[in-house]
């Protein structure tokens, strides 16, 4: 988890998805297209929260969202995923 | 039902769904891509709700939901659902 | 009507529906895909309400809901609709 | 005007649509296909209307009304539209 | 304009459209269906307005309206428009 | 900019676009239909607001807006764009 | 950073987009068309904000938005993304 100077605006969070898994679980190496979006990630940067939301979430949480969720950004050579507290379903 | 260390977020409901039967009520096997998705589950976890709605479902519920309600997210090996409260329509 | 231990969540409302005629009003039997769904009623089981919304019609209630209303909920073999209050029309 | 038992939900107006005419202007009877959906009718039966909305129609008053507008309802062998009253245009 | 006694409910308004020029600036002749449909009219009625929207225009004002703008009603033969105040643009 | 004796009605402002430049930056004269359509123009009217939007553009300001903002109304034979003041993206 | 004269109305925010890059990071000049849009930009104009909303972004705030955020203008040869605070995602 690098260390970002970004600030999120409003109720929005910055995730950095789980890797996705390359391998199936009887062993067979899947191809880039096939691998399945991750839907796990962690908390990397969080909003100020609104007046009336003030945020749920802390950096370095490990959230579930869902899989079309948040707007990609690619900082610093890493993929990272934009979204609003409210898309993140879970703290795991 | 596992022991899952998971906290849905705002008025969020995680659901473990009732396995369909894989019979027809004239014992005729039905095979997977026929089975109807199951409409009932039990509750395994609740978020805190929100101030404007407290959750009325507990965990251990057993609920009815809509057939097309809710994320299927998959924890530790097993297929759950997350939706918001609002999709649950009685407790059975 | 069966004794159902349901409890619709907020405004919501189960219904019996009416069974549909199966003979036109000359006589002529309709085979089962041509049969009008049926748009009345019996209540048999109202959710708690809401604060804004506390609920009208009570259970024993006849009622009439537009053609589409509901969902279908299957309960010890028989056919139910669940919708919220404000899909009724009207109590006949 | 038949004597209905029925108390529309709320904001629901209960209405008898005026008979189409079946012949032109010109005196060409027009078969019942062609028929242009009326849209004057008669209040038949008001709902307690709401909160924020007291009704303003009464039964009896002659109304215009959006050719789309409201659900058809067959009650005692007659056709009846079951609109909202924001859906009536003017008195007449 | 007729007098009618039509009476709008809420914030509608009753406008009697200009009839459409039927020659071009150019003085070419233009059959009915390419007559642009006409954007100005005359107030004929007005609703008693809403408590959050007592309306402004008066029967008599010249009004523009968008193309689009409001239901077609036929009264005593000719054609108007029933359209809530804020379909209006301005008064001319 | 003629004198026009229209009143927008509520948070509507009247705008007088300007024309479009009919040769591009290399001096190459463009035909009618690939004219971009003007984003600029110079405020005409406006109306008086609402309780909630009081306006802040006033007659004579030139402002900016998106492209297909507003209704296009003729009015004594020149183009105009009734647009609400929502749709007025700066002043310049 | 051009000095303009330009002010946003309400929410809105005026950016100046960064130039994308024309090579990719294994050195292969990319045509103009295949440029990704910039999603990173400077920001050079802001509103007044609303009453429900003060603005957070200043003047010289290097930011972060979304592939399809904000409308297009050309300002004195360049050009500009005016967008709603909302639009943003976060501050860089």
């Amino acid at each position: 988890m690098a260390n970002l100077s970004i600030k999120p605006l409003a109720d929005r969070v910055l995730i950095e998805p789980l890797a996705a898994e390359t391998t199936t679980s009887s062993g067979i190496i899947i191809p880039d297209t096939a691998k399945e979006k991750p839907q796990k990630g962690t908390v990397v940067a969080v909003g100020p929260g609104t007046k009336d939301e003030p945020l749920t979430v802390k950096v370095g949480d490990s959230v579930l969202y869902g899989k079309y969720a948040g707007t990609e950004l690619k900082l610093e050579g890493n993929e990272y995923l934009m979204m609003r507290e409210s898309d993140i379903l879970a703290i795991v």
